[in-house]
């Protein structure tokens, strides 16, 4: 098969990752890096190269032979340059996150839908070995029902001028939960408690819980200003339990066939009596794949069988209506809220729905 | 010097480890165990040994013989034993919690003072190398200004019947928070989200928010049903950050002369430049010492100096005010409340204070 | 049935763990403890105990009410002390080494077979959870042949005065591997290298080499000087490896899945293909337990059954032979030495042919 | 400063590494990539590219626009083709190891001097932090006399067709001797123990002694058949010990204010009183950096200063000196031999004399 033609647009920090994959990737081919300071986007490709090296945007959606855009520009610029691209036919993949705000985001998927064009979000860390690997694991049942979730993210990180902690960091997390949960992420509320200790004018420090359905819970904190870094999550099911802890490079993944059992026969569930599993665990043997030459080989997958990408635009969308829900809780000291756009969360895109080749 | 003669109460889970540490520690005799059960309290005590075996805690307290009592039954009998002794002229060490509600503890601490006893809570994690060393640190400034506390306590628990996650797990993490705070655990308030996944009637998942002056924050992860155990506490601070991995047996604590600085010559906070501090990481030798034998030993030691211990029954009242306020706020969906008790929580008993020789 | 009346002789180092697991056993009766130093074996039972004072071994071994005795004194004392007890128609248990040198300790397995009485000797590892593991995954077959085993234990060590690192350190390595290993300890030969840097007069840092038959091998690393702790064995087979991390409380012991298998139809061994397999690692759930508790309780049981206790003399014999072909060997430059006692080390003890209760 | 000009010769498993570092290194321009298959080396530049691709060493040799090669082929064929390419003008960077004899190597370092280019060989680990900052540990005097170093790098590997598990592995352990030793890597004898125990034609476990100068000890152990990757490396100084770990991202050195002190005032040393520190443990911060793109820059400042660069000819040939010793051991049972070639080793080449521009 003939690789898919692509450009990358934006060659500030994640633009030259996404074009290093495209090139390395049989399926595409990447014919252009664009952005607004040429230098940098020369840069991003190098010496003794003959991909092209554009400044405008409308150039390079004018172009008859680019089949597919990869934004990786500003947030704030997602939705704009998007829509651009899909309405002069592209394909397109956006950075994470799909939009500043979930309108945009909405129009994005809707017009996506229409156009019958492939709109993914980068969600990268869905595409780790050990990411797929626990969903894996949750969708044939090994796990059991989810009760809790529990996602540590916290790291020495730049203070952002613009966005605080949840919007930084958070959705890898977010991301991660909508990616590994049957259903997607659709919690039934959202809270969130922050703190500047440095008077840095936002929060650096943040704790997020969402309840779900059935009495569980996911909770995800980050955090900035801690030196250490940790990378947690542990996922408890009714009949075995997931650690993933990303910075044990020997061992990412040890699943416990441990937990508490309920007695289920006592009326009474108040004087419930418990029962121990204490088996063995079992770290999951995985390869070593760069994630984003994964993410990259989905997308081009997605266009050539005409099918929404395991991280579509829906998906995009379910993180950034939890994100937008976060800020509420956290302008009114806390509080339990709604998640927004509920009709939308519900489902997942059905598979073959979103794009035509 | 002699030693002060003790009797443990209640030979069940922690009575054997008191009594075990009474009979090592030359600052003490341990003469009697007691127990409604002679049986039991026999097996603390061993063959071959003559310490009194007793079934009435009157007849012991009537006993003249006796200076000091450990108090380790039940939680809802601590306040009536513990009464009960400082009536007939004992010194008293009560494991936690100091009552099972705030009225009954204040009335404990009240009649401590007032009788000139000493009265102790046995919060076991502050007499751990590590928190020791942190408590130093934080004493003499090589941290700053404390940030962020964040505490994580999950293993596979037994599921009380009588206690939620927060009461069993959480007294460990705000004993040790009030220890190494300058000023003792005083919140501005408490914010508590729970599970319960199981079905078994109670809160076995728990997250609780304890925001502290001038924009820090405190945070618990209590979780019963994790199959792995973290026993992890960050203590983030201006100058410098503590990481306290307590299963980490060759490296518990970690201090991290690493940080974020912020710039706080410009007039506008909202656009402040920070910059980091990427110094090196430092591992404090500490000794290995069993914490129960450095507990027992401070008891004696605030005996014979007619002070207060360093967990003293304030201590104990600050901690059960925030488990109160935790229930308060659980029952309440998550809403922040303010600490109850408020007055007796402001400050730590001055030394020497509490009691007299 | 009746607990067996046990008297420690030694209250120095190790004493005192001996009598604290007697006297919490249920299958003993501590009736003594036995030191030249009547002070020092008087704070080995405490206060308000009945535990009888000794300081004259003589007395000590007269006394109808002793079944057994645990020698705890320095090494070059077990053989005489060992043997007296013999006579006097005691069961012994001999701390390691079972004798400062091969000639006594062979007299000492002698003897007791004559008289049918159990002599053990305290190989206090093995009695460890993960060593009981390993030896019953490689006695039912888990790890397929054994190919090798390195180990490495290694601390910031008193220099000992009288005992090189290989004498002081070695003895538990090579009681391991005797213990796991399905014949017992029977090196082909022995090779040492030693250094001591220090000029401390004998070697602080050591190396040994065991070749074992079929060509597979073990290795011992010993070092006194490292200030930090290293305890790691690797036991590798044909079907599956063991890695056994001992100061990683969370996960002691990880199986591997996996292996280099040798193609074994081709002709020519030396142009073999090989192919591996990736499969899953496994951490087998273990008690935690005190090894000294199943320790002394194996004492007791083998008494009682009238058979070999699992670290018998012929296990302490075989240790000791090792050691010696170590000190030839280092005395000649590190030449491989057969190992000596042969015909002894061959065999382990039938069970049932060692002691008659 | 123009960039210099540089191509590859060797398409096979390192050559795209140094073809990606020399490419992304503002030194150097990647002119050209020579293999035997065109598509190969095509592979390695990608498509979009004007790299050349050649398959005649010799065109590529006569070319005048070339400063520079880097040989990565099989190592039977350094030799000649880096003879070639110094005769032909051209500074040489080899793939370790620098030969496959002594004899070959010692030609390559003489004619190197003679014709005033500069060659070096491809010591990777030795670019990497750890080991640039354990040099600079051993270099400045804070680890003092280094008494003792143990190195092991055991995971399961190809069991290489050509050379046994010392050839494959112990180049790596012996190279980073070479760097952080003062002197370079000069033992006073060379002592191997192997194991075949899969009947594989050569040793895939191996043990090899190095004695260094006033007692200290090298020690090296590589292996094969461990599906556990250990990657350890001890130093251990007569003030302080550093231990590098390195599949510990998060804290790979660890510097130990500890260590054991013989009380030099006796006499007697067999009776020495030796004493303890127990200091504090010390992780020093450290960059993350691609170790091949240090080694790139560093070949490009070699040849621009006109001096030896840190991994130059003569520490490709001690290493490759120890090695040939570690084959003669070996099929001698494990004797200790002499090192070969040793008035080569004595000295590092003094800086500047290696190479004139």
């Amino acid at each position: 098969m003939e690789p898919l033609r692509v450009a990358v647009i934006g060659a500030g920090y994640w633009g030259p990752n996404l074009a290093r994959n495209f090139r390395s990737c049989p399926d595409w081919d990447l014919v252009a890096v664009c952005d607004l300071d040429a230098d940098r986007a020369r840069r991003v490709v190098g010496p003794r190269s003959t991909v092209d090296i554009m400044t405008s945007t409308q150039e390079l959606l004018a172009r008859d032979d680019v089949d597919a855009v990869a934004v990786a520009t500003p947030a704030r610029t997602h939705a704009a340059l998007g829509l651009a691209a899909l309405e002069a036919g592209k394909h397109v993949l956006v950075e994470k996150p799909l939009a500043d705000h979930g309108a945009a985001a909405r129009r994005l998927v809707t017009r996506a839908a229409e156009l019958g064009r492939v709109l993914m979000v980068d969600h990268t860390f869905c595409y780790t070995p050990p990411v797929l690997k626990i969903r894996e694991l949750i969708a044939d049942g090994s796990l059991g029902d989810i009760h809790f979730v529990d996602s540590v993210r916290i790291n020495l990180g730049l203070v952002q001028p613009d966005v605080d902690v949840f919007w930084d960091l958070a959705p890898h997390d977010l991301s991660i939960l909508d990616f590994i949960l049957p259903g997607g992420l659709v919690p039934t509320g959202v809270a969130a408690q922050g703190a500047d200790p440095l008077g840095a004018g936002r929060a650096c420090v943040g704790y997020l819980t969402l309840p779900l359905a059935d009495g569980a819970i996911a909770h995800v904190h980050v955090n900035w200003l801690s030196p250490t870094k940790i990378r947690q999550m542990v996922i408890g099911g009714s009949k075995r339990t997931v650690v993933w802890d990303d910075l044990a490079p020997q061992q990412r993944l040890t699943v416990y066939d441990r937990g508490v059992d309920l007695g289920d026969t006592l009326p009474d569930r108040t004087t419930a009596r418990v029962s121990y599993r204490l088996g063995d665990a079992w770290a999951p043997a995985m390869p070593e794949r760069e994630a984003l030459g994964v993410m990259v080989a989905e997308f081009a997958a997605a266009i050539h069988q005409g099918r929404a990408p395991l991280t579509d635009g829906r998906a995009g969308l379910r993180v950034l209506d939890v994100l937008e829900s976060t800020s509420l809780s956290l302008a009114d000291g806390g509080r339990m809220v709604g998640a927004v756009g509920h009709e939308v969360l519900k489902a997942r895109q059905p598979v073959g729905s979103g794009a035509t080749a």
